[in-house]
């Protein structure tokens, strides 16, 4: 998908929206951008991440890239025109419900760098990258529908997620690690205040482990105020799961304990290091009720099964409010994904893409 | 030091055992060795990190490199013999204190590769190494001595702790984060039966954070059992700090969060690689493609620069195929380094360690 001719805002030109304004500029958009920082904006536009710095009322999709706090009022601000709105950030339910827009698309590219600012950004970031959407029963599904093709247009995947689910799986998966992660660095380091050759016997383990650790705190501050309840409830199962562990070895049970450690090294073994590209895909055709929210509801539940959506599309019906929504997925998933959307009330066809 | 017409024998010949039995031998030494596993100490002898496989009643000093469960019996037995004997487990103080004889010096040293067994053998593997010894009050000094100029001339950097006091630090840097590995997995892996996008929300701080969690079980239920009490205080310290995370995240405590995020921030940068160096480091971040062929085009393009890598550390991108190797050099290199690195096409970028 080409970007000719088109114009785009970025709010925030930090890694992201650098990397997100080089993207769209090497795909022929016209991006203008803007920072609190000013002399960051300016270093963005010398980097070539922007074509002018400010703002751009003709823009028809803006990206709010600044860290969490500040995501609701600088999208509400953008809403003010007429453009759809997405933003980047790590927590959604809060920032969703409170931008409360149906021109609203929450997002979070999965993807940073160790690299902090605009310095690192990169036209490549994406490519490859899972970027979680967050459309809810109110989302506009024309908003949905662009930005996710956008998205896509940058070499990402999209996997769409209730707000709220996406922020149970984050805390799981990044802000409760990252939480353990500087508790195992200070733990450390006490033991090194009294004798500082602990520091020397951390092997390669640790220093992967506790690397997360090394990142800048203010980032983690806005997230764990916004995903507040989804953290302490990882921090609950994490203590849970210690708990387990530490019953395995006061026990001496030796065979619980293998158990649970090859259970863990298999769930590790098989994490996947990046989607897989389907073979053959199949196009499912789903008749839809032209109202909010179905969008949401199909695309949530293709999320659910794991099956990736390659192409999306909606078609106005000629005849009366209803349309038709053409997914385009893996073939060996179609069967499943038919059966769920039956079991929802909906009638899918399916097409074969020669 | 050379070890000339001196003659030791290793008891175990796996990846340490054989990476010892090729470094002593590269210093002149005769040395004879042994293994449960026929076929293992033949393949050891072919591999010439031996001159002869059996027993060798002439030896000066013994080497038990099997696994924990083992060393006991095998340290006693080579103590019939006249020689000095150590160790390389993973734990101290149950060993040490079951050995029970004056010329035994427990010892470990801080090496590992990711190969496993006599193949992934190095005569290098101690160069700049932490190794550990224990010495404890009954310890005759001449045996320890002897066996700590015999590491020192292996490139090892010895550190002398108390068994116990290993014991406790071990727990700390490697088996509690283990544990802590294993747990974080098994949540995210729990959350994927129920959904399976949260494996794909795995961005690279978790990868890494669990990479330990991938290694075989067998060696850490020896560990677990012989390293119990230390394992134990090590976990509740552990839930401790993470009971005291959830207070701050829970109480909105932003400056107790902040201080809590810093402080191991601190630590975690300050984690020495290696042997301490002199002068002024810089850390050079390199965004590169994940293919074979990159860390041996940067680290000869240094090479050829004349500088030294103090570090070098390569870290999954989330996701992508591509990564970010991280490299420790001399400050005042680092200019020179960062414009060979752009004319080759990468985008470096630095952060002052300090």
């Amino acid at each position: 998908m080409t970007g000719a001719g088109r114009r785009a805002v970025v709010i925030g030109t930090g890694l992201i929206g650098g990397s997100l304004g080089l993207a769209l500029r090497e795909r022929g958009w016209h991006v203008t951008g803007d920072d609190v920082d000013a002399a960051r904006a300016a270093r963005a536009l010398q980097l070539g991440a922007l074509d002018a710095v400010g703002t751009d009322p003709e823009a028809e999709m803006t990206f709010v890239a600044t860290p969490v706090g500040s995501i609701v009022g600088a999208a509400r601000a953008a809403l003010a025109g007429g453009g759809v709105v997405t933003d980047v950030g790590g927590v959604k339910a809060t920032v969703v419900a409170d931008v409360d827009d149906p021109r609203f698309v929450g997002g979070h590219p999965m993807a940073g760098s160790e690299l902090d600012g605009v310095e690192g950004a990169d036209a490549g970031l994406f490519e490859g990258a899972t970027w979680v959407l967050t459309p809810t029963l109110e989302t506009d599904s024309d908003a949905y529908t662009r930005v996710r093709a956008v998205v896509r247009s940058l070499g990402a995947e999209v996997v769409a997620l209730p707000p709220d689910r996406h922020d149970s799986l984050v805390a799981l998966v990044s802000h409760v690690p990252h939480l353990a992660a500087a508790s195992l660095m200070s733990l450390a380091s006490q033991g090194a205040e009294e004798h500082a050759a602990v520091l020397r016997l951390a092997a390669g383990g640790f220093r992967d482990m506790t690397r997360v650790a090394a990142s800048h705190p203010a980032n983690w501050l806005d997230v764990c105020t916004e995903n507040r309840e989804a953290i302490l409830d990882g921090l609950d199962r994490l203590v849970e799961a210690l708990g387990d562990m530490r019953e395995r070895v006061a026990g001496g049970d030796r065979q619980a304990l293998r158990l649970a450690l090859e259970q863990a090294r298999d769930a590790r073994i098989k994490l996947p290091s990046r989607l897989d590209r389907p073979g053959d895909l199949i196009e499912v055709r789903v008749p839809v009720p032209d109202r909010p929210g179905v969008l949401a509801d199909v695309t949530t539940l293709l999320a659910e099964l794991d099956v990736n959506i390659e192409n999306l599309e909606t078609v106005d019906s000629p005849e009366g409010p209803s349309g038709v929504l053409l997914l385009v997925i893996a073939a060996a998933a179609e069967p499943r994904v038919r059966r769920a959307l039956a079991e929802r009330g909906y009638r899918p066809a399916r097409r074969h893409l020669s």
